[in-house]
């Protein structure tokens, strides 16, 4: 068996342990209000070696969005065999991750338009077209734009409980925040993306 | 012609001008973010009167946030004459209003939990049962948990877009951004709920 490689390479292991400490304070803070003074702290490393590793705050949180976003593209299937099921896994997953969630919208809430260049935003793009190309395949369309747009809307549909929880517990009730509400909520998405797509 | 409000009552145009000068500071920085003095200065008041009229930071977004929520009601009809309609009215109403957007992302951020009561709770729960019990009529159903979690599910469809305008731009192409790329999008969405409900 070959030796981990975390133990032959300290420098992998105090990177895995900044990473996982900055999705904590970014999830909570947002860019703005994280301290990298507290993530080296919860990390345990020098605040010194952080922007040796990562350059800056910002960098930094360029870094744990793509991370996280891996986690997402791994854990989720494409959604041309199945869009309904599709959103079904997603809301399931973004449910069982509010930190990453949570990063998304410390994104949007500075993302400041079409000049502002995004993490990874290359990569994003591509993956999102490979979406795209999936369920256009599913639906025996062209992967144009307005299929784009679908996927677009089954993942807000996916997302929104978790992007927005107290607008859920107002309109749904306190029920929304209990594991059945959470099944009966993923039980409506998946017919409603049903019947919307199969006709 | 009676004299206006405002002009024999200082102490109501004072409100008015905090009140915008807040809403723009809390859209922009969230209520941790936000500073009063910042407030008071764009409103050209002393900072003493915030806490004087609101009492502290956090019951002074309280006011914003439902001062915001008061125009939703004002300027979309209910979901039951159309529902597709209303997500296509909706999505036009928080097109044109980000700041009110972008107050519910911070709501909800700093939103913890079931025991965490929301600003004007009450009033919200009563107006988003409104809501549920038209489109329930609509459809010619009982106003139950399902019809409630359709009404979330459209209110998330209509908000989407905005909420997150950085993946739109990842997933459907810079064109999100352009007024033709909002009709397309308002246009699936349209067509996206009418195929979903009608079935």
């Amino acid at each position: 068996m070959p030796p981990r490689k975390d133990a032959k390479d300290p420098t992998a292991a105090t990177k895995a342990a900044l990473l996982k400490a900055a999705r904590t304070e970014f999830a909570a803070y947002g860019v703005a209000g994280a301290r990298v003074d507290r993530i080296a702290e919860r990390a345990g490393v020098n605040k010194e070696r952080i922007y040796g590793h990562f350059g800056s705050k910002e960098k930094l949180f360029d870094t744990v969005i793509k991370a996280a976003l891996d986690e997402v593209t791994e854990a989720v299937a494409m959604p041309g065999k199945d869009p309904a099921e599709y959103v079904g896994n997603l809301f399931d997953f973004y449910s069982a991750h509010p930190d990453l969630v949570r990063l998304l919208m410390w994104e949007a809430l500075n993302y400041r338009g079409e000049d502002d260049l995004l993490p990874g935003q290359e990569l994003r793009v591509d993956k999102c077209r490979s979406k795209t190309e999936s369920l256009a395949e599913g639906l025996g369309r062209e992967p144009d734009a307005s299929v784009a747009r679908m996927v677009f809307s089954l993942v807000g549909m996916a997302i929104w409980p978790t992007v927005m929880p107290q607008l859920g517990r107002i309109m749904v009730g306190d029920e929304a925040a209990t594991p059945e509400g959470r099944d009966a909520l993923r039980e409506h998405l998946v017919e409603f993306v049903r019947a919307a797509v199969s006709r």
